[in-house]
Order: C-alpha cells, then sequence, then structure tokens
C-alpha cells in the first residue's frame, strides 16, 4: 500500500459516495480511450484517487491498460500500479517497456512488491531482481525470505527511527525530511547503535514535546512488538486489540526489521473472515478473494474435494439404513423422519461449531475455557432438543400414525442434539489445541459426521421400541392398554 | 476509544506477548487486591495498556472492581473504563460515589458514552446527563438521536477543524494545543464560517508544508465523506477502501458533524464478520460478541427461533416421503439414499450462498452482475454433480442392488446440485436487491429448501423409474433384455 497514513487525495467534489464515482470512472475511461482523447483521460483521472483508478484500468482490455497507464504520472503510476490485482500488474509488466517499469517496481513498497514477485514466474523475478538498486534488492530478497502469512512477509521496511540522544526539533526535521518516502510518520521507533528497539513515540508525543527535550525522555519504554515469524493473523489481533496505527516487528535478537500498519492489518481481517466463511460453508479459499473474477473450473476445483469428502461421509449414513432395512420394511414411515432428525441435528452441530470457532477466532472463548464451553454447548443442545420435542412429537405422533413412533423420534431427537453440540463444540476446540486451524473442522463436517450417528440412533430406537419391544412383549405373554396407541 | 491514533504506552519491555501479558495481571491483579496490597497493584498496573487492564478489571468479583478502579489515576481511569463491557460500566456506576464517577463520564469519548448511555435505564441516564456539562449535554443528546449502525452513532465529535486562511504555522500551533484532548491530530479538516467541509488535510501534508503557506493552498478540495445516515458497514467499507485513518461525517447540509476513525471501523468489520458467520450457522448475533459470557437461556433463546423455522421446514420433507410411502413400500432400500441427495444438495446450495453472501459482502461480487452469477453458480453445480455421479451411481447400483436405483440416484443428484447451486446463489442476491441483508437467507434456510424439493425429485423418478416403468411395459408386452439389469 501507498498511503497509510496520508489522506491521499480524494475523487471529487465534498461529499460524494465512493461507489458511484469508481463505476463512472470506470465507463467514463474506456470511452475516452477509444476515442483517442487522451487530455480528457488525464484531466478525468487528475482528482480520483489510486484505488478507484486501478479498478477503472482493471475493467479495461489489455491494450487499454497499457495506454491508460502510460498517461499517468510518474508518482501516480506508482501508487496505482499497487493497487492493481496481480493478473494486471503482470500483463502490464509484460506489455511496457522493461524501463518504464523499472521506475515503478523501484519506487514500489517493499511489501507490495514481494507479493507481486511471489506470484511472478521465477525468470521475470530474476530479471526484475537484477533491475533494482542494490537496497531495494536486498530488502525484497529479505522480505520474500519470510514465510507467507506471517509478520516479516506483511511488513514494511519503510519507517522512521530515530535515536535516544536526538531532540525532539532534530526528530521533528528527520520526520519532515523522511515525510514523502516513509510509509507512515505517525509511529515513530527509537533503536540503539545494534538497531534493537528501545522505545517508541508517536508523532502526537513529539509534536507536543518541549522541541529541546531528548527522545530518550519523550518515548515510551515499554512496547508491544512481534516477530518476524508471528502469524498475520495474531499480528491483527495486536493492533486490533490495543487501536494501534501500527506495531513494530523484530527479529530474534530484537532488531527492528520493519512495521505492519493498520490497513494492512484490515485486509487480513478480512481475509480470515472470509476464509472461516467459507470453512464453514465447504468451499476452499483463495489466495486473494477473486471467486468472482475465477473461472468455472478453479470454482469447481475449489468445492469439489470438500464435496466429495462429504459425499464419501454420507455413504455411511446409507450403510447405517442399509443395515436396519428391516426395521423400514416393518414400518416404511419411518424413513419420513430420518430427513428431519439429521437436518436438525445437523443444524444444532453448525450452530455450535460456528459461536466456537468464531469464538476461537476472536479470542473471546478463552473468558470460559475448553471444557466449560463444551459442557456448555453440550447442556445448550439438550434444552434446545427438548424445546424441539415439543414440536416433533406430536408431528410424529400423528404423521407416523403411532405413539411409538413419536416415542422414537423424540428420544432420538434429543440425544441427536446433545450429541451434535457437544460434538460441534469439541473437534474445532481439539483441532486448536493440536495446533490445525479449527475453520477446518468445518460446519457441513460435522454435520455430515451428526447425521450418520443420528440414523443410527435413531433406526437402533425405533428398532427396539417397534420391533424387539413388541415380540419380548408377545414371548413373555403380557399385553397392556399402552399398546393400544400403538402400531400393532 | 480513547488513543485512535497515538500509540498509547505499551505493556512492560520490548517484544511481550500480548495475550500473556493480559493473563497474567489478571492473575495478580487479584491475588494483591485479596491481600490488600494496594502500593503493589499501581506498580502492577502503571506499565500495562488501559485495554489489558480493562480485562483484568471486568474479571475480577464486583466488590474488587470498585477498589481496583479507584486506584487508577483520573486519565488511566477514563480511558480503561472506555474499555470496560457495559456490565461492569453499569456496576461501577452504582458501586461508586457519583462524584468519584462524574468526571469519568464527562470526559468520556462522546460516541463511548453515548454507547453507554444507550444500554443504561432511562432513569440514570437521565441522572447522568443532568450532570454533564452543556456542552458534552448536548453532543451526547445529538448522537443518542442517530439511529444504531450508523455513521452518525459511530463518530466522535472530538477533530480538528480549521479555517483556510490560517497558516501552516498556526494550524500546527492549533494541532500541538489540541493534540491530548482530541480523538486524531493526523487527519485535520477545513470548515467555512457556516462549519461546512471545504477541504481536508494530514498531519504529514502539514509538517512538511511551508509554515508561511495558507491551509487553503495545502488542503486537498476533494473529499470523500459519508453522512450521518450512512450504514456503518459501508463506513468501514470506504475507510478500507481507501487506506483512510478516518473519514469526515457530514449532516443534510454538507456541515461537518464528526469523524470515523479506523479503529472503531476494525470493530465493525469484525462484527460484520461475525453476523455474517452466525447466519450462515443459522445463529442469531447479539449486540456485541457476548455469546460466552451469556446464559445458558440466551444462548438457547438466540438458536431456537432458527432450529424451530428449519425443524417446520423438514415437516415437508417428511410430508413428501410419506406421500410416497407407496414406492418405498416396493423398494425400501430407496431410503438409504434420501440423507445422501439431500446432504449433497444442501453442501452445494450452502456453498453457493456462502460464495455469493460473502461477495455482497465485500463487493467482489459486483464485477460480474447477478444475472451472470447465477448462471455460473448454476453451471458450477451441474459440473459439480455430474462429477459427484462418479462416486455416488456406482455407490448406488451396488448398495441398491439395482441398475434403476443407481439410475434414480444419478439422474435426481444431477438435478439436486444444479437446483440448490441456483437457489444458492439466486436467494441472496434477490434478498439484497430487496434492500433486506442477503445474510439472512442463511445457508441452513437454503439447506433445508434444497432438501425439501431434492427429496420429491428424488421419490418422483425413483417412483416413475421402478414402479410405473415397469407397469407401462408389462402392459405393453414389451420385455427386454435392460430388466435383466433391474429389480424385478
Amino acid at each position: 500500500m501507498t498511503e497509510a497514513s496520508g489522506l491521499s487525495s480524494a475523487g471529487m467534489g465534498v461529499g460524494v459516495e465512493p461507489e458511484l464515482l469508481a463505476e463512472a470512472v470506470t465507463h467514463e475511461l474506456a470511452a475516452m480511450l477509444q476515442a483517442g482523447n487522451y487530455d480528457a483521460v488525464k484531466l478525468l483521472l487528475e482528482p480520483v484517487q489510486p484505488v478507484d483508478i486501478a479498478q477503472a484500468i482493471g475493467a479495461l482490455p489489455a491494450n487499454l491498460q497499457a495506454i491508460a497507464f502510460r498517461l499517468l504520472s510518474k508518482d501516480e503510476a506508482i501508487s496505482v500500479y499497487e493497487y492493481l490485482d496481480t493478473a494486471t500488474q503482470q500483463s502490464l509488466l509484460s506489455l511496457l517497456r522493461s524501463g518504464e517499469m523499472r521506475e515503478v517496481v523501484e519506487e514500489m513498497s517493499p511489501d507490495d512488491r514481494a507479493r507481486l514477485f511471489e506470484e511472478l514466474p521465477a525468470k521475470v523475478v530474476r530479471q526484475l531482481l537484477s533491475e533494482l538498486s542494490p537496497d531495494e534488492r536486498k530488502v525484497t530478497a529479505e522480505l520474500l525470505g519470510y514465510r507467507s502469512e506471517t509478520a516479516g512477509r506483511l511488513m514494511t521496511t519503510e519507517y522512521i527511527a530515530l535515536k535516544e540522544n536526538q531532540t525532539a526539533a532534530v526528530a521533528l526535521e528527520i520526520v519532515r525530511r523522511r515525510a514523502r518516502d516513509t510509509e507512515t510518520i505517525y509511529s515513530l521507533y527509537v533503536t540503539d547503535a545494534e538497531r534493537r528497539l528501545t522505545g517508541i513515540l508517536s508523532l502526537r508525543d513529539l509534536v507536543t514535546a518541549d522541541p529541546q527535550a531528548r527522545i530518550g525522555d519523550v518515548m515510551t519504554e515499554e512496547v508491544l512488538s512481534v516477530s518476524t515469524d508471528t502469524d498475520q493473523e495474531k499480528v491483527a489481533r495486536t493492533i486490533q486489540r490495543y487501536d494501534f496505527l501500527a506495531v513494530p516487528v523484530v527479529d530474534l535478537e530484537q532488531r527492528l526489521v520493519g512495521i505492519v500498519t493498520v490497513d494492512d492489518v484490515i485486509d487480513v481481517i478480512e481475509q480470515e473472515a472470509t476464509r472461516d466463511l467459507y470453512a464453514a460453508g465447504a468451499v476452499q479459499a483463495g489466495d486473494d478473494d477473486d471467486y468472482f473474477s475465477s473461472n468455472l473450473f478453479t470454482v469447481a476445483r475449489r468445492r469439489v474435494v470438500w464435496l466429495a469428502v462429504l459425499v464419501l461421509a454420507s455413504f455411511f449414513t446409507s450403510e447405517v439404513i442399509a443395515a436396519n432395512e428391516d426395521v423400514l420394511q416393518k414400518v416404511v414411515l419411518l424413513a419420513a423422519f430420518i430427513p428431519l432428525l439429521g437436518g436438525t441435528g445437523g443444524n444444532v452441530g453448525a450452530q455450535s461449531s460456528t459461536v466456537v470457532i468464531r469464538g476461537l477466532s476472536t479470542q473471546s472463548i478463552s473468558s470460559l475455557g475448553p471444557l466449560r464451553a463444551i459442557t456448555r454447548e453440550a447442556m445448550a443442545g439438550a434444552l434446545l432438543g427438548v424445546l424441539m420435542m415439543l414440536l416433533v412429537v406430536p408431528f410424529a405422533w400423528w404423521r407416523g400414525e403411532s405413539a411409538l413412533v413419536g416415542l422414537s423420534v423424540g428420544m432420538s431427537l434429543l440425544a441427536i442434539t446433545t450429541l451434535a453440540a457437544t460434538a460441534g463444540a469439541a473437534f474445532p476446540l481439539l483441532f486448536d489445541r493440536m495446533g490445525l486451524d479449527p475453520a477446518l473442522m468445518s460446519t457441513p463436517f460435522i454435520t455430515t459426521c451428526t447425521d450418520v450417528a443420528g440414523t443410527l440412533i435413531y433406526l437402533k430406537t425405533a428398532g427396539w421400541l417397534l420391533v424387539h419391544l413388541p415380540q419380548l412383549v408377545q414371548a413373555t405373554g403380557i399385553s397392556t392398554q399402552f399398546f393400544a396407541l400403538g402400531v400393532f
């Protein structure tokens, strides 16, 4: 990203609706380019935000993209390029002369550049790296060395580091000079001779300080930092919890190597939420949220694996039903309640896993602890089961034409909702404890497993009540009023 | 929130893990308070972040909460109070003398105060309002007048407004003076005599400007703003899209009335993600993410309504099965595939609604348009249906002991996945078009509806292939090798 902390110049007059603006620009831009009206394009784009220009260019056919991009001023071109999607970035790299692009790539934020290089063919990356200045080449190679989705990959190396014995006036002068080429000037870092982080101050602290005060006296020595291998989600939670604008990133020797800014963190929070949602919906998440621009086969590929796993799991339910064919043969209407029981169990299980997975993501479950969380979900499942029995038992009695069918359905329902809620809570917590992503223990998977167990419980209960019990009764010769209610 | 934009002093030494810190403080604090060791408490809390102190105090028993809160310095007490949950805020209000609390309530951020007042009994609010200074009373009443979840409710009225004819040096002096009591000093707003927003500049622009330059010449005249009734999700999207630190809020006359800062927006993004996830899991979202601290009956209440709706919907599936009892009577094994078909249809429908609902939330679906999105999902559903047939048809043929059972299951599967994907995409889009929250068209609801339609398709297909077709064949006297494969 470009202007993390400045308010970059915005589009059009006061009070414009952002979305309408972006769409209007997209339409006009294409028309003007096709008409060859390049001066009008410059005039059109001048007051528009880089992200909106990037969207408008991204929507153009490839040949017009290159023309539009050439019409931007150098500074604008760099900002816009960072907001383009990777496909457009790549196509511009190949369409424009390498001389034109070298400067853009050189001036990009190191973190954005690392993200682009990751997607490019190795040959192109080698070429581009060789054209970078030694400093930028070193930084880029360093960033690419960190694992993706860690603080090291997310951070930028453009920050302002001060020294303890500088005065506030000197520091303010440094900030002034570096304001144009650094990611943020609002969080300032203090390091010692070994580049170790010793303190932090905000521009707010600096402008309110006595100009002659030592930075060492103005700064805060207590600094929360993350290390290069900290997971991006944890970086996001830290910035969110403390309302920071940026968090410093240190290496193993506590040396300051970069900072992560709040705007990148918003994207991480969004990406993690998408991932959780997709997992709950049995869709594999892509690297970025490109679902609607990817082709049909990519779409199918991101869904087919989970679907196949779930289909195979349903085979077990089919097996359970087939194995209890004799019970169904005797009372065919029992089949009418299998989807109801499986569905309700699945829904209760999905509810429990949803709240637990979300609770793990937002760390709100920690107030309760895993065992109490599971117990509470189990009790909630039982309570919900009892409430649903009030609806289901009368219906099953009437539709199944037998009190014993109603009883079978009701008893199974209670067992299934309790079991489903317990499993829905326990599986994600277990996964989390094992260091795996709890969202992977996706809702549909729990749903399908509950289906197998629930069907088994139901058919066994019904078999006992409707087949074995009557046989037992006949064998012992006991006959009571009770069975007047029943199916026999 | 307190320190949107400053880096408030952080906890303990360099490189501390935030979570461990908060937990450690919580444990020590309780022990020290019980021992009456109040000096140690002061020493313990001094370097700790307000949000961590708030968490530690929130975990204490009510009587210790009041003692701990009294030990904080005035400034600290205000910051900490803003981070406490509403229940603790309320209990402190009633436990501490009103004199002690008046100052805290007076000095709170207006947006946090409005949020607190909303939760308090009307009588307490009237009392507190009467104790506020006239200025703060007016601001609070104004904020409470906006609908919840709008920019008006989310905004703070503490911002720095400059005039066009001030010089940069004068403006910087204003910033210096107001730095301690304003929400952010990094985004500065320029207004005319009627308080109308005429421009914007960042502190970055200000510190790099010539001290004698007029603000009117330094500022950007093109300003993106939101109005007081803009939905909070849209406010969040604006800040996220443009990497802003804050966005100005104007009233109907374009007068600047407040600003929304990035830290509040992160919480909105998180809250909206939770809401989408809960909807997908058929759980009603609460006002804040308090699921794990609410009692069992609140938990049940937030789940029982959706569950009951889904149970009632399943009654239709039961009816469909009961109405086709004759077909099942003839081939009981057909029942073994009902959960498989319903489940697969449900999963495909859930996948489609997940990507469409998320696409609507993140506005990534707009690149495609609703009709093309639905068509594409329908094709994806058909493609996935064909792929699943490769697994399911052989299994159904073998387990159902008949090629015609395999054929029935396979044909129904294709119809169901296509239908489910279409419905999963179309319903949320329709809801969105009607101005309703698409997430309400929740995944489990689509799942259950697919179940009814899918079961009907399956039993009708099977009935035709396994019951009517053979009768037809017998009636016309045709007999072929084909039926050697079948069940007859």
